[in-house]
């Protein structure tokens, strides 16, 4: 088979708008030696895409001429020199910092986080440095695996940090997005007993069938936290995946029990405020626990939980868009329609 | 309620056989300060008492007039001054080592293990430190919840030690005694797979009902450690509970993979061997973790699990026996022929 | 020996000002089961009891009579009933939380704290419930002794956390009060690198003699995390001791390296703020653990660390009080020039 | 600079002993992708390299025209294509396992160990690929770093397993070898008590000089078991360096407390036993964890320590010879007069 020369790719010429996305020709390399050539199937959006592209996001990416988006799952077309671990047809995901091996990430490793600081995913070929990718669930289709690099390491990272979750623990998921729909499986999955929270009964009811033993609709119940504490016996949870930002942090600081952790994972409120976070963690011994998706061990040692829990942990994907409609994707994304995750398929 | 001044108890007169059991009237001490008087409803076996009454067992316990068993559900009749932590009708089980509050055991410890360095709890009343008690799951008849002390709290500590169980991986279940059983579903109940041995097709049976995902008739395949091996793409298991002894120890040491874990329980075979488990152990870089049962902190942390997960975690009761049928009740376990727990109603 | 039957005991009629305090006389209870009388010797002061006594702090205490203080060392003078490890004459601290056994505090082990939601030690005699004493290392004045229970534990638990302390890691130090004292002496200690800070070249230079490698006056060097930063190569410290609140947090958000641990254990700083710690610990992968003291474990653990390293772990003592000086010893304390711990001696 | 081009070599015909080591010349490659071409200029010898020379190894091992030796400190000449985190000139050691990266060792980590499954370092140039180096600490002669790969990483790992030494645990290491020197001064390091055995007093008082508290002369007083009893209090130590297979074993079951650590490092005892150390293992509670050496993350851990204690952890070299006399090095480590670290001079 003779091996792609060009490949077609969405750039963003500066931030500021999904709008302005296009769609470019660009040669395709060779893979060097310990690379990997992969033809993208699918790609999945996160909120990050959708605020970087605004450019709203906190840190530091690539400005101009961006290649978006940080999650896809494709095929192994060809093998740099030295590539051991892969060969032709392998189903695979790349990492969202392509160079997290394990352990803590380092500025360096932040700097390899793709679509970011580094080129993303939005095209139809891609060569990966060999360490970045991992073979996927085999039951997984390509729209389902390209949802896990940053929803569901996020999600595993926060329930498997320096205290992971235990079976029996209560953990608490925020709204339906692609990281809470994940952890509500994950934590299922390992046995902890999951509370959720949306505005939506529709949703709540998704949540329910994946598994949630306790549903809050906070725009019917707007004190969530004193919800959370009924349902607690006053204690609170263990854990919360807290993907609210200060829109959320005060309930969820009320929500979490004596010596429980609060994983930060993302800030989707745009709910300023001067609340001090500081006091109560102190006073009511709380870890906030910031976190920067994962390693490449640690998705393996994920799909490791998935493949052994199939049922329990399909990815749930809200929409599949095409290639030629990702800016339609991003608007659907934005609109909060979604329940899991938004696709694009390329191939 | 007047409280009761008169305890039946099974005594033995010497170490030997359990046929020598002898049930005895004692008076029943008001509970001191900070104990807990009980009536016991329910006493469960262990393959330990059973070694106990003949003599076999290789560690210190009382030879002249022990009142055995360690394992009993019961009811809070009265509370000693200061206890703060039950309630009279509390549904309570004793923790084996009365002492072993938290963290490692010590020497101390094991000598207040019930029924060996500490007399047991065959018998109607018996008074307790009130920090030796904890609620069981409120699903559970006192029956089941007899069943819990021993077996299940060392199958808990087996899986949740230094190194715990992760979704995701393999363990290896030996047999289809009371560890092996509970530690089959609680590692089911937090996503790990399963593999279960037996020399019957009727117990594999149970083991997949109750949720083992492949099963290993050893009668039929006694090279059971190449079928682990097969099983695990030629990997090994991440943790066995070993409670074979010599008689099956260097099989587990072949099915183990490479750093994996044997959690060293119990010494059921008699066949004695001079095999060396050393050099295995380092060329494999294995880890061979001795226990002894478990602490409070575990047995609560464990009855959190249960009650999270009702339907994977029922204690599986081989046979129940009346108060005076205690000798029947061990020559029952004897004889091998249960699955799970043998149980003797008290009350 | 007569016990004593009646104490001399601080208190205060109402929160406000530590000059309220009064010297009342109140009768002593004989040890009930389970407890100790205990002689007290010396009281160190915390910035904590300062806040108490003022009004300022932010948790509940007792508004009405309160007996102040959490941090004595004394000496047995009688058992209650059934109490086993502890005979007369042994030198014995009391842990901040009387309840706080082991793993993690709750809100009743909160309330059980020493001179806050529970009376405390500014007395000269007391019963203890016998979990809540510590032997203290033998090499130890009651004097020394008496600065551990909340300072030391509290810098044992923030270097012990989920993420312990390892030889080779460089911990921050802010200031020299006692926390940050005991913090610097255990680091030093286990192998770590140590930045101490302070607004005074004399007080570096004792942070040097108790083995910190790098000084920083943060008074001559405002920018003090700029200095941090270089001092480790650009990377940021992995552990920093927080006890500044918001007039040093954002620069300790800097000064952490990506990934890195911020204990957050006061609010010296009046200085408040409108301060997003959040953003940062999210791009940054930051953990922020507040902490409530600790438990008789880790007390215990702590004591164990001290006794092998004992000339490494030499409690400073500022300034020693007489008991009619409870006033002036808190005025001291209040002044900031102390090094390390306020003491009151009381017998 | 021009690269070399030949190396001279020494290899192992066959099996059977070192006086048929010899030296040959071989062409040297250029380093491929992602490799590193390093000038060797120190080899240490382990007690391995004896034992597969003589053919006793009990693992697998290339058994014709082995290059032995695993443990080098060397400069680097020359990269391949991609390498990032070296350059010409750093001073580096490779890891005894090549591909040992993180976390656990496999079945494939450890073929790929130098001087075993994978041909060693007793030559004056070899290519590595670039993720098997770690830069040795900057205060290190070649010499000095050459002992670091084997001796000091096991022991490094040996503490640092999943229950890691904690300051104020008491460590017992048997003999003065290399493992056990190391294990010394990092125990020492991290505030750790440390008991030494040694047939010889003089090797006992270097032991004290690197800051062992406890020696035990097991010559003298062969129940050097009791004597570790009495010094703990009847206790036991937390963690043994059991470096001495079978001879040793029975004894060090006695020497650990309830629920302590046996690190099984080697085999040094050729004193053969039909002991069986799983009763004492079940009774006491006693883990006995097999390693391979270790990680290269492990390896960078241990340079942090070493770097950060510069004064404590210096290698303790017995004698150094030249690369012509590798056959008397070999005999010099054999004679057991050595201790610590037996090197070759390479370049």
């Amino acid at each position: 088979m003779s091996l792609p020369t060009v490949t077609r790719q969405y750039q963003l010429p500066k931030l500021g708008s999904y709008l302005d996305l296009e769609l470019k020709e660009k040669p395709v390399n060779r893979p060097k030696p310990h690379e990997v050539l992969v033809k993208v199937h699918a790609v999945s959006l996160q909120y990050r895409d959708l605020l970087i592209a605004q450019g709203f996001y906190a840190a530091k990416v690539i400005s101009e001429g961006l290649v978006p988006c940080s999650d896809m799952a494709g095929e192994v077309l060809a093998l740099g020199e030295g590539v051991l671990d892969f060969k032709v047809g392998d189903r695979v995901c790349a990492n969202f910092s392509m160079d997290h091996l394990y352990g803590d990430p380092t500025s360096a490793i932040i700097e390899s986080s793709l679509g970011g600081q580094s080129h993303g995913v939005l095209t139809q070929y891609r060569t990966f440095p060999a360490h970045s990718l991992v073979k996927f669930p085999e039951h997984f289709s390509y729209e389902e695996a390209s949802t896990l690099p940053c929803a569901a390491v996020t999600a595993y990272n926060a329930l498997n940090g320096p205290v992971p979750i235990k079976a029996g623990d209560t953990v608490l998921v925020l709204g339906t997005g692609g990281v809470s729909i994940f952890g509500l499986q994950f934590a299922v999955a390992v046995g902890a007993t999951v509370i959720a929270t949306s505005s939506s009964d529709e949703k709540l009811q998704i949540a329910a069938d994946l598994g949630a033993t306790h549903l809050i609709n906070y725009r019917k119940n707007p004190d969530w936290d004193k919800e959370v504490l009924k349902l607690t016996n006053g204690v609170g949870v263990d854990h919360i995946l807290e993907v609210g930002g200060f829109g959320t942090l005060p309930r969820s600081l009320n929500a979490v029990r004596v010596a429980g952790h609060l994983h930060i994972i993302g800030a989707v409120s745009e709910d300023k405020s001067d609340f001090n976070p500081i006091t109560p963690t102190i006073y009511r011994a709380i870890t906030l626990r910031g976190l920067v998706v994962g390693s490449v061990a640690q998705f393996k040692d994920m799909n490791r939980l998935i493949s052994a829990n199939p049922t329990k942990t399909r990815p749930v994907i809200s929409k599949v868009f095409s290639f030629e409609e990702a800016r339609e994707a991003y608007a659907f994304l934005e609109s909060q329609k979604h329940v899991g995750k938004v696709v694009i398929k390329v191939a």
